[in-house]
């Protein structure tokens, strides 16, 4: 393609990005509504993966996942099933879907359905479990499995009455409202977690029919200040899924680590991935932990940046630079860098502090390669080995090589 | 007095303010709990003011009041009894209390009390009516005093069993948090709402004895992003009333407007006011309005900015900067502004965007007028003439002249 044709191909791009409508519409069982989901299927984050170049904590949340199917009944004998052949493994990308970290989706999870209205298309994503000692981060302890039980068992039919009494919820305009509120809704999405409860609770009140149930769904809910990340995951799945596969288009549809591979697909390239080793991110750590306890970038996560938000829109929460160890300074800076891979600013996600400028949106493989400017993404960090979880929070760029990989596959 | 006894002075008021712990601790009827609080007395903002010399949003309230209490079955016998010497008038601070704009509290009306826990003194507001035609704006149509009797008879019992549940609210460290999300807690408390909202809502669910009655009160939370201004103003007067009376200390301790008049309190002074004719304020005005119809500045609500925060802390609220009418830059510079004239600098009420620098506070009547530097207030605006409501919002400088008489006050 001529340079023109794909500059063309990414400004179409980019207007149905901004275009985008996420609302949440609905929550369901994955194996019921996650498309190609069955019991002996895990999803996981990032490219593909085999289980033998699984890293830790991706591995952890598998074995867990599988004790909660109740397909295992320990630890030793889900590490066995995992590796037996009898299990498959696939990315939550090749089924519309999204995961936090180790992004383990299992077929009785409950799942956000996020619809993009002007496209169409749903998204998934699993319900946020809170901090410290969870799958996501690899853990599989027995009251890991305990709270996935009580969160498929008590909490969705909980929500599902709430979200169906309340109908939809335009969670775009949530994130909107959220970055002027210290929210770059990646490490940071308490404030949007605060407006998705106040818009929720008259609901779950109106549609409880146990008292216990629907207080222990609200203190569930209260005490966790992530659980809008899955919806803000969820929103960009389906917004960057209505660019895909435009010919010509060099725009960056996904990009998602494993733990092992750092791997984009471009919008022209379809559901070819480019990968490259993740690399450690720079964190900073929970009392307790070093460096070498850190596992490599790991997560569907990064799918706010290749929206245009989360580091992208870092300089929207300044209460994030201090916790992922940065200054306010030199991580605007880090941020401004963004402008010069991307095709166009966000016509609504904001940055108050840069005088309301749109967010960098839309990454350009070809502006990425020419000026050597690599993605910038805050993420969570994990524990290197399984069963253990977070370390910390840090920075970390994608590895440049995915980048030109796609760039010369889109030039052929 | 010296001033260098003035100085260590005005030293031991600021540390005697950074220590206050305001926290939410119970509901009451103004009645039972409001020192001195009677049924034939109304309780109003700023400065003491007779009926003949009330402003025109003041009168409004002052009259919706009585016919809310049943004294008055209409505006033109309200009217009657208002001017008749048969009701008695107080200005709220007189009863340790504030109130917003017109600043009405009558003996029926549920109130907030907060305790400043390191000085154990209590402080009233009002619950917030919300927006469009409310009493505090002037109006007493029948829908305004329709909305106050639900307020007493359903919402006050309802809040006040999750409250006692509860315990107590650490009002505080919501304004802290809410100063990083986006709200400077005067013209903007949307953070704070929500965050007030679902720490309370568990509470409202557990402690429901009837659904219908606690899914309406959801709902007007829910739907209120003003909920917490009388928190907000509550903690701001518990607070600055630990450093009342202290012997050659010059900080303001009030600074209150009725519409009619600006007024101020410094803590050698005690309960001396010092006045003078409230200007009109700035104001983006509302679809409809012109600036004729604008009424001097009013409102208890400068207790905020007394504190230091509010216009003292606007650089926190970039989404009020266009909502008053300003520029970021413009704005932040007139905040900027407000450290010449303080003692120093809040430990934990800090600017995000100024690098986490503690906002600008006690205000030095000393420095003021050395200065020529007037507080900074940003507010919002009432229609001239009772009945009407809200016509805008905007900025507003304290009247000079108030500074110069206390400072002449202070010498003496």
């Amino acid at each position: 393609m001529a340079d023109i044709d794909t500059n063309q191909a990414n400004e179409r791009a980019l207007k149905k990005l901004l275009e985008a409508e996420p609302h949440w519409v609905d929550l369901g069982i994955a194996q019921d509504v996650v498309p190609g989901m069955k019991k002996n299927l895990i999803l996981h984050a990032g490219p593909p993966v085999t289980w033998e170049k699984m890293c830790g904590p991706q591995r952890g949340a598998v074995m867990g996942a599988l004790i909660y199917e109740g397909l295992a009944s320990g630890p030793e004998e889900a590490e066995k099933l995992a590796a037996s052949g009898d299990i498959d493994f696939d990315p939550c990308h090749h089924h519309d879907a999204v995961g936090p970290m180790a992004g383990v989706v299992s077929a009785s999870m409950p799942v956000i359905m996020t619809e993009n209205k002007a496209h169409g298309n749903l998204a998934f994503n699993t319900l946020n479990e809170g901090i410290g000692k969870v799958l996501r981060m690899g853990a599989y302890s027995e009251d890991v499995i305990t709270r996935l039980q009580w969160m498929e068992k008590v909490m969705f039919p909980v929500l599902k009455r709430a979200i169906n009494a309340l109908g939809e919820v335009d969670l775009k305009e949530i994130m909107v409202q959220a970055l002027q509120m210290g929210d770059e809704l990646h490490n940071r999405s308490r404030a949007a977690s605060y407006i998705l409860f106040t818009r929720m609770a008259p609901y779950l009140s109106e549609t409880s029919n146990d008292v216990t149930e629907t207080n222990d769904v609200f203190r569930f809910m209260e005490a966790n200040i992530h659980t809008f990340l899955g919806f803000a995951m969820s929103s960009a799945k389906a917004s960057l899924d209505a660019i895909r596969d435009i010919e010509g288009c060099s725009v960056v549809t996904v990009m998602a680590r494993n733990g092992t591979d750092f791997g984009i697909q471009v919008s022209d390239t379809g559901d070819q991935w480019f990968t490259a080793p993740a690399a450690v991110p720079d964190v900073l750590l929970f009392p307790g932990f070093t460096r070498e306890d850190v596992n490599p970038d790991i997560g569907d996560s990064a799918i706010m940046e290749t929206l245009g938000i989360g580091g992208f829109a870092i300089a929207s929460a300044p209460a994030i630079t201090t916790f992922v160890g940065g200054t306010m300074d030199s991580i605007t800076r880090r941020m401004l860098a963004m402008y010069d891979i991307t095709v166009g600013e966000n016509d609504v996600y904001q940055i108050p502090f840069l005088d309301y400028r749109g967010s960098p949106t839309a990454i350009d493989v070809r502006k990425v390669v020419k000026t050597g400017t690599a993605p910038f993404i805050d993420t969570g960090a994990a524990h290197r080995k399984p069963g253990i979880g977070q370390v910390g929070a840090g920075l970390v760029d994608a590895p440049m090589e995915v980048f030109e990989k796609a760039d010369r596959a889109l030039k052929e």
